[in-house]
């Protein structure tokens, strides 16, 4: 069997059935591999960059690998916008690329002054090592499934993320023997099981003690599969809990002890909520500058901060400063810690500290009456998108002002997921977000929001929305393009704008014609009395459909917190 | 002075009069100065991807610095694909890349762990240090003079190529003294002098007594501003030459020494020059795969072979085997090589060797009269484009089958420049290049061909061709999608395709759409006996023009060779 097919068949086992190309030369025995695996289907993506951007929604989405496979060149440093994604966000995808044959690479040259060598070559490992937990090029046809099994298991173990194998065409098409192939044998865990012990006890006694207990959740609840015990503890301890931008998805808004999401560009009162508790305990959340501000003292100034996480050197960066640090898989943490309470423990806290956070989640609903306005609030339309959702339903979104908003104003009320760059907040995500996750929920619609200006970025990819005849319902937020750089450019350099309006090199273009251009169904959104109807009758039905949303050019980002320093507990929470 | 404002009049004392940008907050005091600087002019793109490869052709064009600028985190890793053309073909450009502050940056936190710390903050560094001659994150305001300096003379210097500047935005907003800072003092250079003279010795005695010699040129020559050395040498010795895909511009085909493109997909008798060349002086030629083949040893085989290159690892590579190997600046080998040689030597070698070679020419054109076919033959059209183009055009050429064929019938009477993907003839290079010639060359025409898959890959960009009104008259050639991707899967697997046709994937874009929805004029060129027409009242006007070019879907390519080492000597060369 050749390598090439070795691989195919590998995927499949793992459990793979949809992958991320786009074909290419130095790719064809992977290639023509994949076209050989009837249980592999392939997706072709139109620019390399946003491949492993639908492999990463696609893992994201069904929890388990996803994979894509790539060309050498040109076809593997396109993909490096993708890949510095599924970096940050954490998500396990397993990227091939084609090479040449071994003798024609630098690799095996060894010279640091060719800077390539055979026909669309470049030493591509080098280039992706801070990027992947493992980046390696295949120099022995016998090495595969020991590269293979590394790879997977690195990518799915510990803080996931991506890993990259770079498979030279001598390689690919080399025979091999199955049954004859090195194994991967994974290492022992690395945890220490008396320090998880003893953090377990020293955070009991410090949430049991406590009068205004937060806890904080973060992505890595979802990533180490500890939704449920998250949920459990806050319950059972009757512990508030506030969510970064990444995990708002995990718990409905309206349930009682949630107080939604934290950060600078958080609820109205996250601010007040932070001020006011006494300890925090930070359960797989990295407590990010976009969390915590630029001042991480001002974040939780009175609290005693417990942070649990996977990465060891999360702990120990100079950001918020720590009560007790706790290197664990944050699953069994909760698991022990649960365990540990005593079974009867009830409620912790002063009571008024329940109550105090109740009013202020009424008294400071992020949308109000007055949103109801022409021209469109950006807010008011995707509280709507997510009041007339269902549990068929997962959002996307894309960089700069939905993005905020949409972290603002989503309450996941049917248990819906929104996949976004959750990290970066980059633009140009959106679409091939909503691909990957279009592809790996099959029955699910996608409710993609982008923005004029970041629709751009990925634009190529609409055609993959139209050709495979998607569910995906992609709401263009017309305002006038770029809207965030124009706020920042305004407020800060006098209203010296550049590349941010018409007049400065972001003109927008006719998002009618970009429709029709690439195949897709238009519909406009214009006046705020008809977005309910609208919206009913657009995700009635099935299939790609471009909905233009003509929105307030100048509209405003909701900032509750400049800087947790400046903001003074209110008066609810004292 | 704020850091940024120096930047910007550094950059303007360095000649550089353009700066091709994605504006973004991390970069926010940068962009402030670009607005502020009324000498420096910016250009936006729509995809940070796009600005290095206008920012190669820029450089190209004007045989100066490119200068790019660009935001943290996602805008850093969106332009690799753009860094990674302008490394392997050679470009000086200087990116800046906004950061955050120093003290949120993961290079300051040391911590490997980390995989990004501020906000969409990525450590940019370490990802682009192999696709670069210069590399840093400055980290002292005072410091800048020195960075600056240092990058530049780099990227200009010795072979050219890209560098790399990481600003933290409290360094861009930092005041400095700007006649308080350290400069960078140029190394002493490091070529032998001796050494060259040897080399120019042994070439010359080799030249001499040679009886069918040839030079070989490559990029490096103009590179290396040898053309007039170069010419002068082949016309005083009347030694025939040949060209690298790169270098083909740099004298016109009619010149009667000129032996046009080497080459697996050169001209069709380059086979027989070569088989039957005696001594080979490749002058700034890496003799790539692309050029020599897979068989090295069939490139010529029969020839010494002396290469002189300026990239000393280029001279050590396992690739054609090398009778000598000079390690030198070209201009400065050629000057002494044509002072070093009698005064009054005139022709070397056999008359036969000469008459032979102007016979090939003669007797295998390129394009003969059954060329002019419909549907189109690419070959044909391309010809007229050629043919019908003056001294004031640029071509710019895709990947893929317009590629092969603008090298094989472009002639350049009227010492036309080409700006291609020279190395990787990648995809979607087309159109950003024409856009950095277009800014460049603002009293040129740019006659940029692409393939309507390439298209897909920036097009984007189209929209910055309309906005800046740029003279491009864009050739998209319509043949059903991946061409040469259909062609290798049909030759190798037996017809299995996969990302290359309507099926498989790839369907193609209704172009005239296309040209709509992004606010260019459309043309379509449907039949051969229109082309000449049709070309001549294009190139009257001025502006952008987006035309359809319906070509035959199953052109094939002309491989005059698959592998030196199967090409039989013609017997016209014997």
């Amino acid at each position: 069997m050749r390598v090439a097919d070795y691989i195919a068949k590998f995927l499949v086992r793992e459990g793979v059935r949809d992958i991320f190309v786009l074909t290419g030369y130095g790719a064809m025995y992977l290639n023509d591999a994949i076209t050989l695996q009837p249980e592999l289907k392939y997706y072709c993506a139109r620019n390399e960059a946003a491949a492993p951007m639908m492999a990463e929604a696609y893992a994201r989405v069904k929890k388990s690998l996803g994979a894509v496979c790539l060309t050498s060149g040109p076809g593997s440093t396109n993909a490096i916008p993708g890949l510095a994604e599924a970096w940050v966000d954490s998500a396990p995808i397993l990227i091939f690329s084609g090479q040449v044959q071994r003798s024609h690479t630098t690799y095996a040259a060894g010279l640091p002054g060719l800077r390539t060598f055979g026909t669309a070559e470049i030493n591509i490992v080098p280039i992706v090592r801070t990027l992947t937990k493992y980046a390696e090029m295949v120099m022995e046809a016998e090495s595969i499934r020991y590269h293979l099994e590394k790879a997977v298991y690195l990518a799915t173990h510990g803080r996931p993320g991506p890993v990259w194998l770079d498979i030279p065409m001598d390689i690919q098409s080399a025979e091999i023997d199955e049954n004859n192939l090195r194994p991967f044998i994974a290492p022992e865990e690395s945890f220490s099981a008396s320090d998880l012990e003893a953090g377990v006890e020293k955070t009991a006694k410090l949430l049991l003690s406590s009068k205004r207990p937060l806890l904080l959740g973060g992505h890595g609840i979802r990533l180490g599969s500890a939704i449920e015990e998250f949920r459990a503890l806050s319950e059972k301890l009757q512990i508030p809990f506030i969510l970064s931008r990444f995990a708002q998805d995990i718990i409905p808004y309206s349930h009682p002890l949630n107080m939604g999401q934290a950060g600078i560009k958080g609820v109205r009162y996250c601010g007040a909520v932070m001020k006011s508790a006494d300890v925090v305990l930070s359960l797989g959340c990295r407590m990010a500058v976009q969390l915590a501000g630029h001042r991480f003292d001002a974040f939780a100034p009175d609290a005693k901060i417990v942070m649990v996480d996977i990465e060891e050197d999360e702990l120990k960066k100079p950001g918020v400063p720590l009560h007790l640090a706790v290197h664990a898989d944050v699953k069994k943490f909760l698991h022990k810690l649960l365990k540990y309470l005593p079974s009867a423990s009830s409620a912790v806290g002063e009571k008024k500290w329940l109550e105090d956070c109740a009013q202020l989640k009424k008294d400071h609903p992020m949308v109000t009456a007055d949103f109801k306005r022409n021209p469109i609030d950006l807010y008011y339309f995707m509280s709507r998108l997510d009041a007339l959702s269902g549990s068929e339903h997962l959002f996307t979104t894309d960089a700069g002002s939905n993005y905020y908003a949409g972290g603002q104003v989503y309450h996941f009320e049917k248990g819906q997921r929104e996949i976004t760059s959750g990290t970066f907040a980059a633009m140009g995500l959106s679409i091939p977000l909503a691909i990957g996750a279009a592809i790996a929920a099959k029955d699910s619609q996608i409710l993609a929001v982008t923005g004029d200006g970041s629709l751009e970025l990925n634009i190529q990819e609409l055609k993959t929305i139209s050709y495979y005849k998607l569910n995906i319902k992609l709401f263009v937020i017309n305002n006038g393009g770029y809207l965030s750089m124009r706020n920042w450019q305004d407020g800060f350099f006098e209203g010296r704008r550049i590349g941010s309006d018409d007049e400065t090199g972001a003109e927008s273009l006719n998002l009618k014609k970009v429709a029709e251009a690439f195949d897709l169904k238009y519909e406009c959104i214009a006046r705020c009395e008809a977005i309910d109807d609208q919206l009913k009758k657009i995700m009635k039905e099935k299939g790609p459909l471009f909905v233009e949303v003509i929105c307030d050019n100048r509209q405003k980002i909701i900032e509750p917190i400049k800087d947790f320093s400046s903001q003074k507990a209110s008066s609810a929470c004292k």
